[in-house]
């Protein structure tokens, strides 16, 4: 409902002064207290909100869960624990819990998926990230090809993979140490590829800043960087690009 | 032709042997001793190779100019100076150059735009890296909006074009000092966001290494970031994002 | 006593010569060997000496929290441990102590609060340092407004609020990730906004270093910054500033 | 004119549909093309927009300078060069510039000087930064006494100036190389304390980030930091701390 | 013996060509395999080989203490856990822990202390350094003074100790957060002082590498720095100069 | 088989379509699902694939340990933990394991060891270090000399063992702290100097980051830099560096 | 005078009330508005204050040149430019001023030098550092030993000159590039080394910063640091030092 | 001449106690005052001395590059200005220089060059960086083969030279921007490869570092990297290791 409309409704006395009032008032998210959830925020974005568990109380997370669960008939959570796993299922025990990607969730089962993203690692160390980027974006209902494993110091597993890559609406380049994957796929598509550079590595990787550092300075066209370890904004924003180009909102 | 027609071609002899084995060691680029022109690049990625001037000899410089030009009909450079333009222009009369930008090109005339991205800045000091992720985009058939000085400082300015951003397939924040404006837009936005963080600021920016932070430690999601001053980084991603969203390549 | 009224009162004989030295050699601290503890500190301040628990060992920390409750009848700690409230509270039964503040006293009953600060978080991981703020002022004599989860990602949330937060002396910004809500909300009122940088984050927030940037580099006017997490010293400026807007120091 | 008002009005026949809507649709500032002039800023914050010269075009700068003039009958720009200065006073010949402050400016005559802060140095290198902070203050209306070279390789020059001090309503203290000014003065006034670190140094002064360091960790209550040479955020946010002290808003 | 004399004496037959060659080949050390101490060390520098405990095998340590307590028939130990301790003193039952300090002896009884040097700290939590700079001196025959908890937000705690800071031969200026101690007391003493950034600190303070800023950039004179917490080459370096102070090397 | 051979085979009948298409498209891996085995890599490098197994799962690296045992007889893998060398020996006893290096591994019998390399290190502390370069040149058939504790503090260590040291093909020079070593050996001998900093250190050395700005900034000739700790990365190349020097590939 | 004397005056009648309120009050600086001298220093410290010209005003530096000239009878200073020369002479015919330490000055001409210190540098681009070093230990009345371009890539230069450097009583070590040469020389002598990182270098460098690391990270004892291309700082301890070692202060 | 040698021959009168002593005292430099020339260095390792001519005077620079022309009948020196060309020529006419790399030299004419190396880039503006390091090689005996602008965004570039790089005994690999070449050559050729980062770049390429981190991070094996921009460097271990391949030292 648009400004005007609500103007011109107060006129002809189809709203009454207080509902326009409320209107220009209305305040889109729900008072928790310690929090204010977003539940404006699917009509906004298109993305219903996610609970980045990290940190929370047992008691705040099992609050925002259920709230989240309510509203949308599913629910989906990053950097979940064990023991926030084991403590969530005692009140719904329909939660499912990846230990890789430590997401929990409760997903609606009818969901489709529709484009193709690829997600692909340097090494197998990146793996964990990238699963939180896949299963993000396969819950917000794209189609996800895994290539694990394909790092630039042995350059022929990944030129063996370039046909699947290349067919793929957003490549999401997931790599910790000297992070070069994201400059070589980005050099080989003609679709844009998103970094995450990983906090795999020692020494001189300063927990993942230099690799970091060399997706942010690719030579290459086409590429644009997360923050480190960051899977769920790379899923995500996957999941937006994927959807202009299947121009369906599948959720 | 794939691997498989081109064998097929000479087992029937409908290539010779030569012709098959140049198949396998073809050099999709032209050498020129100091450099090797990425002709095949146009047909990989779907953009033509664009040259970056700074640093590169007058020689040099002109002579990559015109082989690009030959082969594709017009060409493109960034950061190039008042000087470079000057020189080129002896030869090659048609070239235009904007002093904003920094960008040079020659191009050709019956292009059309197709699409819609927003390009924004938070100050007047960000328009000539936003000048150059537009211009970038508008070359490789993007139409494109200008939303310039709407920086957090002031939030009714952004929220009076909130409209207008919302309607692009993909929206670049161009932004220096702390550089909070992309967070601010992905927040209300459904679309994915380019931060491009610039080198405006003083002390404590450190050239802008302080925007980069920023952008990269978002707490919203749908946001990547391209290099500090990356304007053609930007423009060139949005481009390939936007594309997906027109389903059609204007080029 | 100003240095004339000493040395006037030693002329007339009001004071023996020893009295007299002793004003200009007077030690304003109590000596306990391995501190100093600062018990001219009110009057010279405004603010008695608070105790920063944190790495204090328990005999110390003991002694200095009983005499400075001999002193003052009251007594503030920081950075306390649940450890270290067990350890108090054998001795004395009247000690308070906050999980999330991490906040130690022993609090005199009668205290009034003036004027009004405003302490707002971006998200909810951010609340344990926007306690220490809130409660620092607090016992410092400071009505304060708590709001809580309005971070920029997610403006309607902030802007909702508003009036609120216009209405205080000052407001104290507090934010991890990437810092935004002190530049958005010091373009949004006329008093001073003091920003509190947290160490929440993860990957390039380095630990907090990236949204002190942030904050450090605003583009907004009325925005100065203290140490990551240091929400007591917000608390403390905060009612410095407050002090001068009631005119009236309430302890 | 509050959101009920507008409402009210509407229903009641006093407002058109238009001017109703005009009320939710304004845009409280002036579009120039390249920059949106914040021209409600004085209602919102009681400052008026300031202009910060550095990197501006002459043309871009002429023209908000004199819609600025126009508008509030005085102008006050920062980091302004001489050639600057040159070109504005050629079209408005009352312009005023001082060069070790580098602020350019056309002030009413008549105004007056409330309350009082002080700004200090550590050393005559710090004095342009400082001017910055001084005059930015007097032309908002504040009472400024200036300290200059009181570092705290010389204590005894601080201490035999610390009454002036300690009679201010907020003191700005500026230092480069170590920064330790600062926490020196918040340990002796009872008025919160702007430190603004300064490039001044060299070596590992690293152009002013120790100085930001030093003062960012300092132990002493009651101290805020701003924006390395950020002189004018320092005098601003001083001028809002004197406000409230003087309770009267002198502009 | 100079080597003119050896070959003197070879010449004249009162050394063999084996002998004269040992001197030229001479290995002042004793090769353990695994360690090359340095026992030759006492001669060289006027200072006994001392162990750093932290990181050493059970075996290595006990070794080394051993051969290091033969030689000189005392033996000093910096970085030891207690449990270094335990298992040593089942050996060496004559051993002496101290848990600030963290240093492990075997100190021969009759040792004098000559000239005198001071050990100052800005808090508390300072205090384990300082111990291991005080005893360090100590052990290598320095008369020390100890004056703890005189840091720069208390000014007038630092100033009446003057008289005796200034009458030592080297000050040691042990702080942690913004290191301020080291400026201040430079200003008020005419001998060499020695800054000791320490890790005590949080947020900016980034484990001590502030507070080493700030003592390097010290715009006072007469000040050098040495490591984070290295309380141990404090402590020797003011020896060496407290006993040129003294003219008499103890040992 | 060149690329021409196998078109001449196809050509001529000797090769069917489907095994020339194979070559083409050959994948010199072993497909793991979560992994990519190069079995490709001693042909393509002349060393066998090594595991890095530091954050590998007990599954994965249980199933990578054998499938390269079986393809290659031996197998070696750095950075394990002693639990996962007792997971790994429940299956394949003939494991060794060695504590100070990590090195996990088992080895042919039969194997001979060619040239010489000088693996040195500065302290003690820096031998698990030295060991994992010392074994991984082992395991490749180097012959190494171990030289340890020659750092430059005491330099007559070093100038005792230079005969040694100058008579190896490289060096390999592990230091930590102020990682000078690697400068001074390179000064001395005619052989290429591999520096391996490391993190041994506290305070401002940043767990290696200040030995590997020291090596990298040296003013020496001959030496360059791996990652802080990387000591089967040094191995590795001066593996590489020996065989030019013997002549002979010893595996 | 001391406190006790003057109040045993002012009660005698020896002093006047104002008399000795004076003394209480006593501003041992001279005031110039824009710095204060401090004419005080020479008391306090032993050294007459000196002046660092880079970035004075003419008429300031003039000013200040003069009134220490005129109180000493000599003056110092150090950083100037060759501009700034050619203006003091114009009034101060006398004045002296080297190239390479940038050190201008008018001496005494009687003045001795006693005890002995040694500066030596790395290589030849580290002279400048170390010649301002030299001539302010030498301004200040000390003897002065050059060892220049002694760097420890060609050890053997230091080496040769390790008798000399051995009888100095403090060594001032100048180096840039990796710095390495303050640990060889505090391996090799009994007194204390001052290191004086330079700026010499490039690339990871830092200008200076790498140098800085590697001196304060010292494997070696006896070691402390001053400030990059701080020769000054170093000359003016080497004094304090050299002082004590012949117990006469020589000015 | 070994000592015991020595030492026989004074023995049996062949050397005179002089000669003897000055045996163990020889000082294998020229003394310049200003410099040591270290006139035994190609003794001790093969390369004659070299001269970084950036920063000397021109005085200095022509003594000494008249020594080592004299002495070794050729010279070379690295980061010459064409300035410093024009100078030397004056003198001796025959001297040659190259812009791009800044090399001057005069050369003997009949030197031959053994073995291979590869110098590889990865754009045109790493060239004179790599034009350095092909240049000391060649100076230095070495024969280069020359690979320039494969960077990874265009793989084809790379891989299309395979051959050739394979067939070298050493790889240079210079990079500027996120310097990822260095990782796939080393995953591609069995010999050691040696990492130039460059300056080329902008933004978060931070001078170079970036690259830096990137190599030293590097997930492949046989890697070892130089300063930022040190062609010198690299071009010398490369002769280095390409003399161990070819067992021959053209010199």
């Amino acid at each position: 409902m648009e400004t005007r409309e609500v103007l011109q409704k107060l006129k002809n006395g189809e709203l009454s002064l207080e509902e326009a009032e409320q209107y220009f008032r209305r305040q889109p998210f729900e008072e928790l207290g310690y929090a204010k959830l977003d539940t404006h925020r699917k009509v906004r974005s298109g993305f219903a909100e996610v609970i980045f568990c990290s940190g929370k109380t047992d008691e705040h997370l099992l609050s925002i869960f259920g709230k989240l669960y309510e509203e949308e008939g599913e629910v989906f959570g990053t950097r979940a624990s064990k023991q926030q796993y084991e403590m969530i299922r005692q009140k719904y025990p329909e939660t499912q819990y990846d230990e890789v990607s430590r997401i929990i969730k409760i997903e609606k089962t009818e969901k489709k998926r529709a484009g193709k993203i690829a997600v692909c690692t340097a090494g197998t160390a990146d793996i964990p990230v990238a699963e939180e980027a896949a299963q993000t974006a396969e819950y917000f209902g794209t189609y996800v090809e895994r290539i694990y494993d394909i790092g630039v110091c042995g350059i022929h597993r990944l030129l063996s993979q370039i046909e699947t890559i290349q067919s793929a609406n957003c490549i999401v380049a997931v790599a910790g140490m000297e992070g070069a994957l994201a400059s070589v796929m980005a050099g080989l598509v003609d679709k844009p590829v998103i970094g995450v550079p990983t906090s795999v590595g020692y020494g001189a990787s300063m927990n993942g800043l230099s690799a970091l550092l060399t997706m942010i300075n690719s030579c290459a066209n086409g590429i644009a960087v997360v923050n480190i370890d960051n899977g769920y904004g790379a899923g995500y924003m996957a999941t937006q690009i994927n959807r202009l180009g299947v121009k369906t909102n599948p959720l």
